[in-house]
């Protein structure tokens, strides 16, 4: 299965702001930043996210906003920043975000102790 | 009528950014920090919205995300961006997004054109 992805022109800054406005969906970002790819089981792992299903709804929005890719691969999927398409479109942004997110949650997504 | 605003240390990241994700307050916020403290007729002018009621949603997630200050003044509300609350907390971030929201949308807002 091959997900769609928007081309990095598509990428629009509502889109991207309204995906990373969720806690959840920020420490996925801050996870992949600090840890590079990733399988989805993994990322549920460090993240303590036992809802599949749930995360299903999360990695579309992530995905459809033009945040990460996620590559179907055997049996898993592999998901990672779009961090040079990201910094094309916007900027300094994604470092802002990133930054801030660990300014308010110093520890959170446990993102800097696993990868 | 007094509005009641987060602290500056009560902003939260994901508020911001959730705030921000959605087109119509992106333009608020590009017009307030172009041309100061506003009333609220007059954004609503700029922006070609005539549904108050509408807006008063709006202005409730500004507000209550940290993003704005809103004051009652007379019979009119002022609006101004909390930059020096938000620049402290988020370094780098609104501008990134201001200039990200002026890369999607170089006219949009009409922000440049009245003041």
């Amino acid at each position: 299965m091959n997900y769609r992805h928007p081309e990095r022109d598509q990428i629009r800054i509502d889109g991207v702001l309204s995906a990373l406005g969720n806690p959840l969906r920020l420490s996925v970002v801050r996870l992949l930043d600090s840890g590079g790819e990733q399988n989805c089981s993994r990322v549920l792992n460090v993240l303590g996210v036992t809802a599949k299903s749930t995360m299903t709804h999360h990695w579309r929005v992530l995905r459809d906003s033009g945040v990460i890719w996620q590559l179907a691969s055997g049996r898993e999927n592999l998901l990672s920043l779009r961090r040079e398409d990201l910094d094309a479109r916007f900027p300094g942004l994604l470092d802002a975000i990133v930054t801030g997110a660990r300014t308010d949650d110093p520890v959170g997504a446990r993102a800097g102790s696993g990868g």
